[in-house]
C-alpha cells in the first residue's frame, strides 16, 4: 500500500490534456466535498478528482494510473454507508455525474440501458412513465446513484418480494483496471454461457473495475398498494410476527420494523405538523406494504395478513386510506437514519440474518447493549431478516466508544454468523467493516477473493483499503 | 492437458483404501454407463467411477488427484445437453448418486438444505408438501439432480416469471480442487459481503469446485393454475406475440413456442392414444400457463392473454380444463427433444436473445436452413427469448454435416450475439459448444475467465477440456 505514487505536477498536467483543465478538480473545496460520504463523519480529501464523461475517457484514466499506481476511487451519490467511496489512500476520484444518461428505455424486452451517475429514484421515474417498474429502493434513492446501487449490490423495503439489484442486473460495460473496456454478459434473461462476470461484478464495491454501462431488467409497474402500520407491545413479539407472515403464504412488496425510538426521533425529526399517536404501550411497529394490479386482491391479501398479526397480539392497526397517508408514513420510515444521525453520535451496522431469527438477533443487540452500556436503536427491512443496528454513543466515553464497542460488534457478528447470516446484507463492507470480514469468512475464501482482486487488478490500485481485512 | 496422470494401480489401491473396494468402479460396464450423457451421441469413458458419500470423501480425492494431477469430472444425473460430465481427458468421474438427501425443510425461514445428488422433482415435491415451491424446472426434472442444475445454471419453463437457478441458490458447500472445503455465502436473501463466491460457482461446470451442499430460496406454493394452447398460422407471427403478451403487462409462469414439427414429431412419439388435431394452416404454438392463488384473476390474466394473441391473429385457442389435459400438453411440450432425438441424428442449439428479437432469430435460423441444407425443428423458452434450435441431419451428408454446419452455426451465433444475446441460455457451452465461445467473448473477458479457473484450480484437473475454446 505504502508503494502508491503521489499525484504529481506530471499526473495534473496528464489528465488536463485528457480531459481539459475544467475536469480536474484540485482546488480544495472540490476535495474536502469528495471527502466524504454518509458514513459516520470521515473524512479522506483525495488529490484530485477527475469529471469523467466516458468509458474512453476512463480508460485512458486508468491506464495511466495502473502505470504509475496511483489509486483510483470511484464515487457515485456519494451516500455509502460504509466508507466505500473514500480514497483512504489518496490518489485520484473519479466524479461520475457527467455519466447521468438513461440511454434506452426498451419497452419490448422490459430493459434499459442506463449510465452509472443517474439518480435510482430518476431512473425509476422514467420506466415508470413507460409501465414500467424498477423495484430496488435504497433509502438514499433520491440522492444515490444507480452505480452505486450495483456496486454496492443495494436492497431496500421492496427487496422482500423483488429481489435485490443483483437480481435486476444483466449485464455491465466495465473499465478494467489497465484501461481494457469489457462487457460482461449479454442482455438476456438466462445465460448459461461461462463464469458469471455480471454477478462477480455486481457488489464488488469498486475494487475490480469501473462500471460504466448497466442493463437492468424491468417488470410492469404494479399501480396499485396497500400500506398499513401495526403496532406491538413488544418488538420481540413484531420480529416474530414476520416469519408468520410469509410461513401463511404472503409476500408483502415492503415489511419494514422499527423500534419505538427510530418512530418517535423520526417523527421528533419530521417537521410534519400531524404527529402520529403512539400508544403508551408500543415498543415497535411493523409497516407493511402489498402491491399489484387488482384492488381486490390486495385487499384480501393486506385483510390476511391483520388477521396473522392480530392473532399474534398486535394492538390496532393503522391502515393508510390515501396517497398522503401512504406518503406521510413511507417519509417516516426513510428518515430514520438521519433522524438517528441528527440525534446523536452513532455506529450502524447491517446485520442479516434468516428472518425467522430476528428475534434472537434483537435479544443478543440488547443483550450485549446491557453488558457494554450502550444503547441501540433497531430498524430495517424485516422481511429480509436484515436488521440496522444503530448504537448511539450517548453517555459513553471516547475510550469506551473507541475500544470497548469494537468488541461488542464483534460479538455481534459471531452471533450473526452463527445464525447463518451475515454482516453486510445492503450496504458494503467498505472501510468500516472490514476488520470483521474475518469473522463471517476464513482465510481460504478470503485468498479466493483475493485472488480474484489480484487478477482483475494486479497493481491494487482500484479503491485499495477496502473489502479486505488488514489485520 | 498431456500432462495428466493416467490412473496406475497405486491410484486405485489409495482410492479403495479411502472408500472401500465396493465403491471404486472399474468394471466395463460402470465406465461405459459413464462415458455419456444426453448430449448427442457422444461416448468419453473414463478411468474410474468413484461412488462418493461425503464432502470429506471428495476432498481427500481431490487433494490426492491434484497432488498426482489426475483429471475429475462429476456427474450429477447425465442429463446434461453440452456434453459437461464427459471425462474427455479420463481420469476419474465422481457419482454424485450418494448425495441423495434433504437435509432440512427450513419452513420458517422458506429455505431448504439439500445434497447436490437429489432429483430435481423429488425435490420439488418434498418442498410441495410443506406448501413451498422450488420453481425452476428443467424438462429432465424427473431424472437430474439439483447439483447439475445449479452446475449449468438451468432454467426451464417457469424461468419465464420465477427466474433461473441462479436466483434461488442462497449459499453452496463446496470442495476445492486442493481438497478445501468451503461455504461461498451465506443463508440469506441478502448479502453485500464481500465477492459473490456463490454465484460465480452457479453455472461454472463444475471447473471451480465439487458442490456438496446446496441452500435454496424457496416461495409458498402458486397452488392454481391456467394452461392454454394457442395455434398461429405462422411461426413468426407466434414468434411475434410473445413481446406483445409482457408489453401487455402480463407474466405467464410459463410461454413455450414450438415449430408445427416439435408437436407433431412428440404426438407421434408419445403413446398417447388422443391425437391433438393440428389445422392444415398451423404453424407454430404457443404454451401459456399463468398460475397464482386466486382462480378469479387467473381467469382474467388469462382472458386478457387471449385477447392480446386473437387480436394477433392467432387460431382457435385450446384451454386445457382439467388436471389430466395440462398433464398431456405438458408432456407434449416436454417430450419435444426426446421426439426429435428418436427422429434423426441431430445437433441442439440453446440460443437466447432478447425476447422481442425471436421473430428476427428464427428468420435467420430458416435462412441458414435454406443456404445451408439443413432442416431446423425450432422450440422452447419463448418468453426468455430462448430457443432451442434443434438441425436435423436428415439427407445431409457426413461431410456436410461435419464441416458445414459448424459454419452454419458460427454465423448463427454471430447473429444471436449481434441481436443483444447469447450461445447458451441454459445448456451450458461444456464440450460441444467451447469453440464458439470466441464469438460472444474476446480474450480479455476470455483470460478473466481463465484467471479466475486458475485461481481455483491451477492445476486445471477439475472437468479439463470443457468451456474454454482451444483454437
Amino acid at each position: 500500500m505504502s508503494s502508491f505514487s503521489k499525484i504529481d505536477t506530471a499526473a495534473i498536467t496528464h489528465f488536463q490534456g485528457l480531459l481539459g483543465i475544467a475536469r480536474v478538480g484540485l482546488d480544495q473545496e472540490i476535495l474536502t466535498k469528495h471527502a466524504s460520504d454518509e458514513t459516520e463523519d470521515l473524512s479522506f480529501p483525495p488529490e484530485l478528482v477527475l469529471f469523467v464523461h466516458t468509458a474512453k475517457e476512463i480508460s485512458n484514466v486508468l491506464r495511466y494510473c495502473n502505470e504509475r499506481t496511483i489509486p483510483v476511487t470511484v464515487r457515485g451519490g456519494g451516500t455509502g454507508l460504509s466508507g466505500g467511496a473514500l480514497a483512504i489512500h489518496g490518489g485520484v476520484v473519479l466524479n461520475m455525474q457527467g455519466f447521468n444518461k438513461i440511454l434506452n428505455i426498451d419497452e419490448q424486452n422490459l430493459q434499459v440501458l442506463v449510465e452509472p451517475g443517474v439518480i435510482t429514484e430518476v431512473l425509476q421515474n422514467a420506466v415508470k412513465e413507460k409501465g414500467l417498474f424498477y423495484p430496488p429502493d435504497p433509502s438514499s434513492k433520491g440522492t444515490c446513484f444507480i452505480g452505486g446501487n450495483v456496486s454496492e449490490n443495494s436492497g431496500g423495503p421492496r427487496a422482500v418480494k423483488y429481489g435485490v439489484v443483483k437480481d435486476y442486473v444483466l449485464n455491465l460495460e466495465v473499465v478494467l483496471a489497465n484501461g481494457d473496456i469489457i462487457w460482461t454478459g449479454a442482455n438476456v434473461l438466462k445465460n448459461a454461457t461461462g463464469f458469471n462476470l455480471t454477478q462477480l461484478m455486481v457488489g464488488s464495491e469498486g475494487l475490480l473495475g469501473v462500471i460504466t454501462k448497466i442493463v437492468l431488467k424491468l417488470l410492469p409497474y404494479p399501480d396499485k398498494n396497500l400500506l398499513m402500520l401495526v403496532p406491538f407491545p413488544s418488538a420481540e413479539l413484531a420480529c416474530e410476527a414476520v416469519a408468520k407472515i410469509f410461513q401463511a403464504g404472503y409476500t408483502p412488496s415492503a415489511l419494514e420494523f422499527m423500534e419505538r425510538d427510530a418512530i418517535e426521533w423520526s417523527l421528533k425529526y419530521s417537521s410534519e405538523p400531524s404527529a402520529l399517536p403512539i400508544g403508551d404501550t408500543v415498543q415497535a411497529h411493523l409497516l407493511i406494504e402489498v402491491d399489484g394490479k387488482e384492488e381486490d386482491i390486495l385487499m384480501r391479501e393486506i385483510e390476511g395478513i391483520a388477521q396473522v398479526l392480530e392473532q399474534m397480539g398486535c394492538d390496532e392497526i393503522l391502515f393508510a386510506d390515501n396517497e398522503a397517508e401512504k406518503n406521510r408514513l413511507w417519509k417516516l420510515r426513510r428518515s430514520v437514519a438521519e433522524a438517528v444521525k441528527a440525534h446523536s453520535i452513532y455506529k450502524e451496522e447491517d446485520t442479516v440474518v434468516p428472518r425467522a431469527a430476528l428475534p434472537q438477533l434483537l435479544n443478543k443487540v440488547k443483550a450485549l447493549g446491557k453488558e457494554f452500556g450502550f444503547k441501540s436503536v433497531c430498524y430495517g427491512h424485516a422481511g429480509d431478516g436484515n436488521l440496522h443496528v444503530n448504537i448511539v454513543k450517548g453517555d459513553l466515553t471516547d475510550a469506551q466508544w473507541e475500544q470497548d464497542l469494537p468488541q461488542a460488534i464483534h460479538l455481534l457478528f459471531e452471533y450473526v454468523h452463527a445464525l447463518g447470516g451475515t454482516i453486510s446484507g445492503e450496504h458494503g463492507i467498505g472501510l468500516v467493516q472490514k476488520e470483521y470480514m474475518s469473522i463471517v469468512f476464513n482465510e481460504v475464501q478470503l485468498n479466493l477473493m483475493r485472488g480474484i482482486k489480484d487478477l482483475f487488478d494486479p497493481k491494487g490500485i482500484l479503491n485499495p483499503g477496502k473489502v479486505f481485512p488488514t489485520c
